[in-house]
């Protein structure tokens, strides 16, 4: 197992927002209670805007109008080699009838809850580093 | 491949401090000015403590004195099920000489940088769930 340290290498925007684009998890930071808070989410990435689903009485939908950060990566914990993508970005509930209906047909709930709810992060400020391995 | 939704269940502290230090990645959780940050980093649990290494002038080490969430998962995009632990806590810079060679001896840098600085965090509040085939 090779283990020693990695170099970090910075990400453009563009293939940043592939990477996050590609894997289906990814976990939305926010402010709950005056603390900060993290949850688990699958999303989607449409027409360049982070979107999942939330079921009703969510402390998730606290994010709506908030400012927050949606974090995916994928990270060798063997070869300490991977990327992470971050997103910084305000949430809004998506509220046009047709905009649900596209967007729940491709951001399909892993939970068995209620995802009555469907929110959409606009990214503004994109960042995203590579771990690699150092003799490469 | 299984993709139906899943059912979510809670863990207990004990179990989701467990699972937590089963792992070596996970994400810290906190305010850097103003805004929600979040980032990896690869941590040990030591007596009950969430350990990790920043280097100098890392944005990170705004966190010291900080309330912060550190969340672990091991989420399975095939069969959508698996677990999420999240931690609340303080976190501290590491002063004490004893302690700083202590915990430099069991976290390893998984990146090429001088980690001059230890960071632990001392869990207040445990939450964690897993998610499990419905039909299990």
């Amino acid at each position: 197992m090779h283990s020693d340290p990695s170099r970090m290498c910075e990400l453009t925007t563009e293939d940043s927002l592939r990477r996050l684009a590609s894997v289906p998890i990814g976990r939305i930071v926010f402010t709950h209670e005056a603390l900060p808070a993290i949850r688990p989410v699958n999303h989607r990435v449409v027409d360049g805007d982070i979107v999942f689903r939330c079921h009703e009485g969510a402390a998730l939908l606290t994010v709506v109008e908030q400012v927050v950060a949606y974090e995916a990566d994928q990270i060798d914990a063997g070869t300490h080699t991977g990327w992470s993508v971050i997103v910084t970005g305000k949430a809004s509930l998506v509220e046009d009838p047709d905009d649900i209906s596209r967007y729940e047909q491709v951001v399909r709930p892993w939970v068995d809850l209620p995802m009555a709810r469907v929110i959409r992060i606009l990214p503004e400020f994109v960042t995203g580093f590579e771990l690699i391995d150092r003799d490469r």
